[in-house]
């Protein structure tokens, strides 16, 4: 093969794919970037088996061809060069010559039929979200994704779309946070379950960095992501999701609304004196008052109170701030509401328009 | 004791001290930040026994007195604070109860006595340097300091002073980097060697972040830096540094001028197929031609030409292109010139006024 393309359009494709390459692999080739030169693109693909990405730039191809190289000194390479155009040219052996500029590279390659071919996948349902909407909704829930391996279903995101409504969830089994939509009318096809792995939800959050649109494709073992010439394909995590529902109180006899910004840094400073311990904050409300305060034997204590409206009977809530603080930093709304029964039940915190998020007080 | 103080202020002030308070100490009073409040001003100080230092802010003292508070933990609560100002009291107990707007803490501290007082420090030498010099002094050669800790005294940096000459010196025994500067008349008192510890060396660059004055007072086996109202003190390493002189070529017979910047740009290019092996980057001279190349059995090969002015005889020097990239990356001045003998004795860098750096050679 041999190519050219401009400089900058192969440094941002490979600023995509080079995340999944895997550096020291017993199969060598999945440190490895396949290039393709086919028409007038040049595509770019990698894998770590579970996870795969491709992209594709503009290229003059003078002759087509297949070939991978080593991913991360590839990357590296184009990122230190600062002419505007760079050619590589392919032979039979896998050698690549490099030349941009004055500079020139030899770098080796293997063949491109050792690249690990991705397994034929037919989207039996299809999804789609406008520009930006879907990374916005990751970033609301994914925080509360479990991180203990032997609940291998909670260590990843339910995609869920039923009777018309789309709700993405996430749940660690003290927490919970999901995002719900209503579809447009047409996209009944969707209906069905998925699960996506956390780290395919880390790696669209990385690769969606603007307001782009993005096509989701479902099969019931698979998911592909289509953001303009990018495509992540992914296995789903097998199993079934807990029935979530029913965590979620279904009536609440309190709630308070609070300044978000505000709550923050109101919880930020209570927090210090607990910070490395675990211990619990406290939210104490009583008639159109509210104070946080925490304490410490080791270190100290502290309390900041925040002015609200609230005419419910007095209560003392005791939070892991880090689940306070979360979906506080999240949300983008103004205001915050909390609702709740008392000290014992979950907590449910509202904000944005679709989002909940259920916390498990902790007991004094 | 009790102070207000702006929380700016207090918040910048801990910036300084806080790097050298040590966390998990046998002596926990290592980790805390002792506070003296007295006339119109609050000092801070910390220390891990080897340096410390000091700074102070301008403070409502509405009642004199000292104590110490866990360094970490004070720092954190002041960087959430929001208010303009800060008021702390510290009661019998040695607990503090600190003020912001509507937030209260209560910290906990240990007694002042407890803190190590500083041995009486008489200096014998003084030197100072304007704006920022010494800042530049110390970048320009701190890379070249052994990590090596078998070698103690190369360690540190040489700060030397003879007959109206003062000499940074810093090397690793394959590589050496002085800057040297004429002193004005009358500061003959300087005269005299320190060995000033790389910890220190690092602390000051950071404490260092403007165009600040600096005061250096020395006696033999201690150094004080004084920056406005802040003073840094720590031991100097013990022992004589080894005579650097006689490492410097006295003659050379060829030299090549090269602009710094493509020089910097050209060899990271090339060192991209060598980076991780310490392989060697060839410099390969000719008329009017210099070539940088570098190859790798596992990667591949780079070569590069830059346009120089040459009329010396050929030669091939090869080089460890970290300890040419040191040099370059942190001078200020346009171009630099390499100066050399043949592929086997050192080469020098010069470009900066008043630096130096002598580099080994590797063997092919």
């Amino acid at each position: 093969m041999k190519v050219a393309v401009p400089t900058a359009d192969l440094a941002e494709a490979l600023r995509k794919v080079l995340n999944v390459v895997t550096a020291r692999s017993t199969l060598p080739v999945l440190g490895n970037v396949l290039l393709s030169a086919r028409g007038g693109e040049l595509s770019l693909a990698t894998t770590d088996l579970e996870v795969s990405i491709s992209t594709a730039v503009g290229a003059e191809v003078s002759r087509e061809g297949e070939a991978t190289l080593m991913g991360r000194k590839f990357g590296q390479l184009v990122g230190t060069l600062s002419g505007d155009k760079v050619t590589i040219e392919i032979d039979e052996q896998m050698t690549a010559a490099i030349v941009c500029g004055s500079a020139r590279f030899r770098l080796l390659g293997l063949n491109a039929a050792e690249f690990p071919k991705e397994a034929p996948f037919t989207a039996q349902r299809e999804l789609s979200f406008p520009g930006g909407e879907f990374t916005k909704i990751l970033r609301k829930i994914a925080y509360a994704v479990s991180v203990d391996q032997t609940r291998y279903v909670l260590n990843g995101i339910l995609l869920s779309v039923k009777e018309g409504a789309f709700t993405a969830v996430a749940t660690d089994g003290r927490r919970l946070a999901l995002v719900e939509k209503n579809l447009e009318e047409g996209t009944a096809m969707a209906t069905g379950d998925a699960i996506l792995p956390i780290k395919v939800v880390k790696e669209l959050q990385r690769l969606l960095v603007g307001n782009e649109d993005i096509a989701i494709k479902l099969s019931d073992t698979r998911a592909s992501f289509t953001v303009g010439k990018t495509v992540l394909t992914s296995k789903l995590v097998e199993g079934s999701y807990p029935n979530y529902r029913q965590v979620i109180p279904s009536a609440f006899t309190n709630s308070v609304a609070l300044p978000r910004e505000t709550f923050i840094r109101v919880l930020d400073r209570v927090s210090v004196v607990v910070s490395d311990s675990g211990a619990a904050v406290k939210c104490a409300l009583s008639e159109n008052a509210m104070t946080l305060s925490a304490s410490s034997a080791e270190i100290g204590e502290a309390s900041e109170p925040i002015e609200v409206t609230y005419q419910g009977t007095p209560v003392n809530i005791s939070f892991n701030p880090q689940f306070l603080r979360d979906p506080l930093t999240n949300l983008e709304a103004d205001d915050i509401t909390l609702k709740f029964n008392d000290e014992f039940k979950p907590v449910v915190v509202l904000g944005d328009e679709g989002f909940l998020c259920v916390i498990m007080p902790m007991r004094n």
